[in-house]
């Protein structure tokens, strides 16, 4: 069915499986990163994000610059704060350490609001926080890749302005982009960054942020300059207005290949009413979570309302570690990926389930994943209920 | 011949030609960034890089990372020099100004060198200027993209080791690495900083720099933690040293895609002996200098032993502008690019010649290129010396 050479599904929270289209874009024959036939499908790419967004907003602005994702970080912590300002993070795993060190090394002094592992901080929580100090920015991790909890954007959205509307709302969707609804204008978001090789469903090596107006304006009046230069917006942000109107620009040469492997993916993602993707990644989420709780077995994202939509974590059974359970997987056609959450890394497990592993009808991912879970346990001595 | 769709043939000074194989290997199927294949791949593609800089040091350090050549410069500002310090930028084209304002967003004071639009700064003259400051390093762009002038490193590395010591060499080889000799260990080079786009072979959309012991000692010694999150050593070091020891490790996700095609280019250039790779590209280079001078036209590089080997940089006959030779070369088949120098970028254009399209022998993109050049300047009005 595939054109690819055999191999592995993988279901691990990024990268996912890609298109065979997209892949073949990738081998796209060289071209000039000024010429006028790439610059019109970097134009285009860029535009394509407005719609992934949601947003009709002519003063939002889409950025797409070579990197991983982590460089969102940087080009938040660079560009929307200034050495010394407070920020305020939301912790539901791993990545809010990290983006909290992010914005450390920029001089921004971040304060981390924690739920305990598998859950998300609560409104009246958020609420005190903010009313304690002046934080130029919230961040909240849309879901957290280490622990698959996702968090609500929507309602703390509506808080942040209530309470401290001066406070950017900024969002990692790394892992929920592409997966999980987000209407950037209606809901206010400032920024959202995420990466390529998740739901969006190209290959790693682009970092992707969609920022409001309000977040370019006070990006404007920064009283000192940005802190870095690779994810500089001055740098950038000429460079993403000129390319989607379709005017060639030089700061870093981009990377055409990959390029053309997000206008396929975006193509594809945009060919569809958005709501129905958003749909087939909640229905094959509920099932795999069905067959998780069958098994009788727990997931860290403790409620049915913090659970992530393109990834469940999945508790092993006491005692058993991932190196006696994901070489089974593997045997059996299938890659899924070990803990990532420091305290508990041994315990779990992480099953991604994004993209067109989800999407394509023509694909049984899924069910052969769920198979290979439940026969790679009882292979490890585990014995499911009844 | 080629199994890529029909098109013009790319002589730009990178991105190049790509070859078929190295091509495909972009659309090599989605793997774990932490699986045992891939890890193993992309522990080979470091130590390739080894062998590319003819090194053997144990101490030296390979980093790839996911982004532009620019980030090279992030790299270095931000790990090998600290806020305060001076460095010296040896200027040879539009790239040094760059490169010095980055060292200035990280604190860093640069002082220029400059040369005169098509030279290089002279021995005796880089001795002054490292008498006059402590400078932590200097920086030389080997071929600077916008003019075509070739530095000399050899000669500069042994001045800076006796006048100046502790100052540590720094090359951008963004447009040399893999067409002009670099002996990285012999000649006592601290760090190069390249890209995959040029002549590496591979598309574009990695960081490459190659630090010496020296290079990592200097930054295990830093005052002060890194300026940049994404550009940190502190993050990469350890991530690079696993990946090499073929052991997975996790800080931000690669590009298997972009990995592969780099392993595949590099295993290429690999298998035959560079010094003839260097004697190729160099032969190459004086048949169209020659061909440039025979059409009676004048290079930016003004003297032969400032003329980089993979790109020529030409003035045009005076009053022509670009826009009048360019289109009328892509409609031959062949896109050049067009000047870069902002005091003079509508003075001349730019001729690549780097990779498959100067070694496949089965190809004729340098002669087809020479032949449009003519044509291309007769039908613009030009008439060439008899």
């Amino acid at each position: 069915m595939s054109s690819q050479a055999p191999h592995p599904a993988l279901l691990i929270p990024g990268p996912i499986e890609f298109d065979d289209e997209v892949l073949k874009a990738m081998s796209h024959y060289s071209e000039s990163h000024v010429g006028q036939p790439f610059v019109n499908v970097f134009g285009e790419t860029l535009t394509q994000l407005r719609q992934l967004f949601q947003s009709t907003a002519p003063d939002a602005q889409p950025f797409v610059i070579s990197g991983s994702g982590t460089l969102g970080w940087d080009q938040v912590a660079a560009n929307l704060a200034e050495p010394g300002d407070d920020v305020l993070v939301l912790h539901t795993g791993y990545f809010a350490d990290s983006f909290a060190d992010c914005f450390e090394t920029y001089g921004v002094k971040a304060t981390q609001l924690k739920a305990p592992i598998g859950d998300r901080p609560q409104q009246d929580e958020v609420e005190k926080a903010l009313k304690e100090k002046d934080y130029k920015l919230i961040t909240i991790t849309h879901t957290d890749t280490s622990t698959g909890v996702l968090s609500e954007i929507e309602g703390i959205t509506k808080l942040v302005k209530k309470v401290s509307p001066n406070t950017l709302v900024i969002v990692d969707g790394v892992c929920s982009v592409g997966c999980e609804e987000i209407k950037f204008d209606e809901w206010g978001i400032d920024a959202v960054l995420t990466a390529s090789q998740k739901a969006i469903g190209a290959p790693a090596g682009l970092s992707i942020v969609f920022a409001s107006g309000k977040a370019i304006q006070r990006f404007r009046d920064r009283k000192v300059p940005p802190g870095s230069y690779f994810a500089s917006w001055k740098n950038w942000l000429p460079i993403m207005q000129n390319y989607e109107a379709k005017k060639p620009s030089y700061f870093a040469t981009p990377s055409p290949q990959l390029i053309h492997a997000l206008n396929t993916s975006l193509t594809q993602i945009l060919s569809r009413p958005l709501s129905e993707r958003f749909q087939q990644h909640k229905e094959a989420s509920q099932k795999i979570k069905k067959a998780v709780t069958d098994l009788g077995l727990k997931q860290l994202a403790s409620k049915p309302e913090n659970q992530a939509n393109g990834m469940t974590a999945i508790y092993l059974p006491d005692g058993m570690k991932p190196p006696e359970v994901l070489p089974s997987l593997l045997k059996k056609g299938v890659i899924f990926a070990g803990g990532l959450h420091k305290e508990i890394a041994t315990k779990y497990i992480r099953f991604g389930h994004m993209g067109v592993s989800v999407t394509d009808p023509k694909r049984d991912d899924i069910d052969r994943a769920i198979k290979a879970l439940k026969e790679g346990l009882e292979e490890a001595g585990y014995k499911a209920p009844a």
